[in-house]
Formats: structure tokens, sequence, C-alpha cells
């Protein structure tokens, strides 16, 4: 697939259908991962693929107290009715794990120290949706889980940050999505 | 180009060939960074297109002290003779600017809170990034810079973030760059 309708074409998938993602993908998709950039090509991300009933279940749990908790303290409305449903329906739940210690020299910045690792895990897991969307798979971002249970779900050590649970699956009916132009968001200094 | 093939093609490019880049290449990767995802679909960057030498410059000067600072912070060597020349070289740099408003539910978390327009913001570099490479231009995502600096030779808003500055121009040698084999970061809990 053509890496501009890659992506222009993937949507964020919430609803997932029945059905495996092969291993072949799976690995391509941690390829694709792996070749983001960082800063000093510390590589600072590190993958956990989750298939196992057990394992999503506590997941999708830990999840639901989270966003309950999150509709609790923001009043946000639709926080109170919004499905996670797709955490337990997708056949694969890659966890994207960063490692802030490889942040590079942003360490000693004023501002904005050590986000570094941050911005590469997030590349990467840009660069796995794009190749999900290649291979004919729904793939969705997820963040509203609180870390310290994913650590413990997954085993995780406290020095490391789960920053995305990227669902994976063979994708439902995935409604249209929309952008600003991005004219109206761009200044030129000529 | 095929996405893969920009996935894994793509490096980072800290040499750049004299010659400008057309608008309408700098409009097709602001239009493939735009269409990143975020946090509810928030779009929590815009853009600022700096071809103006004297901006340039200025940028140039606040990095050099920046650099000089983090090496005496840190007390890394390769920091020390690290030349940034690629922002004066670039054709163009394109400073990716985010909004900490716009991060979603995450600003409730107990951890990492508010940080969601810094991973939209990141997924929207890649994917400049990637189409920047598909155009036959290098990039470079270079963030050792202070952001308060940044915002001033800008005229950004105090709540903005410059989250990068995107360099991009014709690119001279890039020389390969390798990644420990991704098997060797992944675990199954199948």
């Amino acid at each position: 697939m053509d890496v501009f309708d890659a992506i222009i074409g993937r949507r964020s998938c919430r609803k997932f259908l029945p059905g495996a993602v092969s291993d072949a993908d799976i690995e391509k998709i941690l390829e694709a991962g792996n070749w983001a950039p960082s800063p000093a090509n510390q590589q600072p991300w590190e993958f956990v693929v989750i298939t196992d009933p057990g394992i999503k279940a506590r997941i999708f749990t830990e999840s639901e107290a989270c966003r309950k908790k999150l509709f609790e303290r923001s009043g946000w409305k639709w926080l109170e009715k919004f499905s996670i449903d797709f955490v337990k329906e997708a056949a694969v739940i890659v966890a994207v794990v960063g490692d802030p210690r490889k942040s590079g020299a942003d360490m000693f910045l004023d501002e904005g120290a050590g986000r570094g690792y941050l911005e590469g895990c997030s590349a990467a897991v840009q660069n796995m949706m794009l190749a999900a969307h290649a291979l004919g798979l729904g793939s969705l971002w997820f963040s509203l889980f609180e870390a310290a249970a994913v650590r413990q779900v997954l085993g995780l050590d406290a020095g490391k940050d789960p920053v995305a649970l990227l669902c994976i699956g063979r994708p439902g009916t995935v409604p249209a999505s929309k952008r600003k132009d991005f004219r109206e968001k761009t200044t030129y200094l000529r």
C-alpha cells in the first residue's frame, strides 16, 4: 500500500470482528514499530504481545475501573457510556512499553525534560498502526488505563512505562473521521 | 512508495544539500501530519513553516547555546562536538507545535497525566517524516532546544509547546542505521 494512502486511509478502529491475526502479520507490525526514530537511536521500546484471554480480561477490568474513575473526575458525559469492549474483542493487544532512561540529551533540558523516550515510542505506535492498516487490519491506540495496573498485569518492572495498548484485529465497521484543514493551522515564516 | 519501504528506508538526515523544497511537497508533508491519530481526535498540533534565513539563524543560535548547556550538564562527550549545522542547512524547518489542553481524558490519570497531546504530535511528526522520505526528501526530528527560546523566536503563546523542529531538505549522505532485532525485545503472553 502506498504510504500516503496508508496515512490518510488509516482509521482508529473501535469495533473488531472475530478472527485471529497471524504471527507473520504481528511480526511485520512489530518490525515496523522497531524502525521508528528515537533520541540517539536508543530504541526505547519493547513489546508485549497479548493473546491470552485471561490477560485481556484483566486489562479490560482494570481499564473499566479507570474509565469510571476518569468519568467521575472529569464529569465528561461521553466517558460515562464509552464502550471499551474493543479491549476484549481485539484478537491481539500489543503493549508498547517505554524505558524512560532512554530519552537522550533532552533529560537535561529546563522544560520538557526526559520525554524523548515517549516521543520515540509514539512514533513506533504510529508506524505499527500504518503497518496494520496496510495489512488489512484495524487498530486502536488505547491509553485510558493506569500504568501501575498494567505493570502489575503484565509483570513489568517499576521503571518501565506502558505507553500504549495497541488493539489489533479484523476491523468491523469503522466510522469516517475528519480533520480540520491543515491550512488553517499553518503559519509561514518566509 | 510502499508504506513498509518508507518505514524501513527512512533515515534521520543530518546533512542537507542546497536546494529548495517546493510548496507542493511541504503541503503534502503537512497533510500527512494532520492525519495522525490523537486523543478524542482533538488534533492538538499546529505547524509553523520556516524558510526565513533570519529565523533559521536565530533558531541555530539558540540551539547551539542549548547544546553547550546540555554538554555541560551531562558531561556527554558526543555533545561537545555534535554539529547542528543541519538547522541552518535544511531548506525548511517545520515547527510542530502542540496544545497541552488537547490531551483528552488522560488529563485525569494518576500517572502520565496530560501527555496525550504529545503522543498525537509525535505521531504527526512520524507521518511527516515518512511523507518526506516518500517524496525523496531527508528529514530530522530535532528536539535539543529550550521551548522558551523557540516560543520567543516564533512568537508562540506561552501555553503552546514546540514539540519538534522538523528539518527538511534535499538529503546529503545519510549513514546507515541499525536496530536491535525486535524479537529480542518482544514477549508473548499467549
